[in-house]
């Protein structure tokens, strides 16, 4: 899961939900991408009415909210909407025959289809077809959405932006675990901040020497439906090694004892909005104090065709907190915005880690419960470290 | 470019335009992307009324029609259409203040954005916002679109499948020609089949060792409209040693020497439609008959993510016909659908060809006219034959 909300470590009660950021269909400014950071506009400048989301709040936020929600999204054939195009917008036949609005995050795009749209990759927009509505809820953090795809399985999205596909999950889970953990001998003892559809814990413990993984997700909510509707994802949760704890990530790892963990995976959302923190050097800094010496940390660290600017500052920070290496690696998820995520992947100063020679392989045969490897392999993991040149230039000048 | 389409040799006056293909909003059947050689439904299936794609026929094939079609997409701002999502589909407002039916083409998926949709990828939408529509016209063999996007800069499209944006034709262009030119030593004779826009020809143009460059494309009005507005790409044709054709690279190809070049660039596009013929048999036994013992081949070969199947039979047919190596690799183009493209490279018998290390670096100080790499370097050459498990199990079973 590539979206995790942290809550702001000064604040008491849960924050407000944080602004409804998706189907927004205009920007004031067009982002030069090469000066994303100068740009950025935080999304609460982006007034929607609540009217707009107001069949989202219609769903309670618990667990038999699925009944509830669940909707079939039958309607007149598209070819049909097409060639009568804004009559199709505003309606839609549920299960029982009623029409009703359909629900506004899925019509304004196009009838019956999801959209994903955001400030941070202005001009665009990626769309899937739905099938089924499974569940709409709104939790103390955010809007969840769970809906059967066409073409892509189930999909979680939260806030607006898609976190997983079943036809394309393995990518992201699979590279964002084992890039670290193949590069480490041993690894003991994992925590994991965010990631609370358990993908990430599912792959954590392929490892037989892991022993303990510590995990910390802020939404209760993202659990219980990725239980409830990604079994397979959230089979991670399953494991006996997991202590799962419900809680602000950036506190757990400033309480969290020095040098304690062999490795870190954050697994945040992008950085505007809450986890803006998580991009910055404090943060950076409490990961560099709770890992040993030679430890590792992999965070989710953007689009190099979307957010270079955005990159290149990570870089420079983790350069200045982590005195082991230093690197970028990415890979390709269908779903995500521009088709590519990256990861930074840094170790504190101690063993060295050359991370683009993986020494600790996956044993297939101690991990048959949850399935084989789907898109993570030994070359595969080195070949993620090789960048476009227009990218190589910019992180190897701050890197080194 | 993608894209690219072919007569059938045994047509003497050119074929009727293909099938329109875009933003269709339906489909009948949901392919399994497991089974999808099985389940494709030619274009031809999809009936459109010529209605909907009337606005593309109002703009004269001829370069002047760049006058007369531009066409500011001025709206009323667009969180107004959000909020009030069915007026705001229809009309438009022209840069003389007219108000005006937006082309079809733009305005049935979201106003103002171009979308694409195609049966090769069912269920799925890629979206970019349109600033203005630079040219509009109709080949003999096809619809050709040119917009400025808001964010990736000037777009080519050609029966509404993206074949090109400025902002990241770098990756394919080189990719598709380093991969097989740096994979031997001093090519000198090229032949490019499709590669209207040019990109490719500046690509090849950077080998100092290259004498000779015949190129077929079929579509003149491609060759042209990139000139006129993608001059970045169509630099190549500056090239002296570009011997452009304008005609079916099939026939071409089978009138060519035997033995006759060091490396065979194709272009192509989808392999429903007119193209299907270059996933064949035939077609790659042409080839190889064209081809010097020890030349090497790369042609366009799809996603992995989207079409295993078919990559699958190319596989299997490269594999029979290329008695030298036969390889899969691919990249990343966040433009293209599910953001990767795939390449077939493969080698005729004769001197060994070891793809995946590459031993003709490109000399950037010959070729400076051209400007310098963005996405190719020998790490990334190397890295591209690195696949996910799910692919590497299926390619390796097919060509070993």
């Amino acid at each position: 899961m590539k979206k995790m909300i942290f809550t702001l470590l000064h604040l008491s009660p849960p924050p407000p939900p944080p602004p409804l950021a998706y189907n927004i269909f205009s920007f004031t400014s067009h982002h030069n991408h090469h000066h994303l950071t100068k740009t950025l506009i935080p999304l609460s400048r982006f007034s929607l009415s609540r009217r707009f989301f107001g069949s989202l709040n219609r769903a309670t936020p618990a667990m038999d909210a699925k009944e509830s929600s669940a909707t079939d999204l039958k309607r007149p054939r598209e070819e049909e909407a097409a060639d009568n195009g804004s009559a199709a917008v505003a309606s839609m036949e549920t299960e029982n025959g009623d029409q009703t609005k359909e629900p506004a995050c899925f019509s304004t795009v196009i009838p019956g289809w999801f959209s994903e749209m955001s400030p941070m990759w202005p001009g665009e927009a990626h769309s899937l077809k739905v099938e089924k509505v499974l569940f709409q809820g709104k939790s103390d953090y955010q809007d969840v959405i769970v809906f059967q795809s066409a073409t892509y399985g189930k999909v979680l999205v939260l806030d607006g932006v898609i976190q997983l596909t079943e036809r394309d999950e393995c990518a992201y889970q699979e590279m964002i675990t084992h890039l670290p953990l193949c590069s480490i001998p041993n690894p003991k003892k994992v925590l994991v901040i965010g990631g609370g559809d358990g993908g990430v814990l599912r792959e954590v413990a392929r490892h037989p020497s892991v022993e303990h993984i510590d995990m910390c997700e802020i939404d209760k909510m993202v659990v219980d439906v990725s239980k409830q509707f990604f079994p397979d994802v959230a089979i991670g949760y399953e494991d006996p090694r997991v202590n799962l704890v419900i809680g602000d990530g950036v506190a757990f790892l400033k309480n969290a004892a020095e040098g304690s963990y062999d490795a870190v995976i954050v697994d945040s959302s992008d950085p505007i909005g809450p986890a803006k923190e998580l991009f910055e050097k404090p943060f950076f800094q409490s990961v560099a104090r709770a890992l040993r010496p030679g430890g590792v940390v992999c965070t989710q660290a953007e689009s190099l065709w979307l957010h270079m600017d955005i990159i290149e500052d990570i870089v420079s920070n983790c350069r200045e907190i982590f005195k082991g290496s230093v690197n970028y690696a990415w890979t390709s998820v269908p779903t995500y915005p521009s088709g590519v995520i990256g990861f930074m992947l840094c170790s504190t100063e101690g063993p060295e880690v050359d991370f683009k020679h993986p020494l600790n392989p996956i044993d297939e045969s101690s991990s048959k419960s949850n399935g084989p490897l789907k898109f993570y392999n030994a070359e595969i993991h080195s070949a993620a470290f090789c960048l476009p040149s227009f990218a190589k230039k910019v992180i190897e000048s701050k890197a080194n």
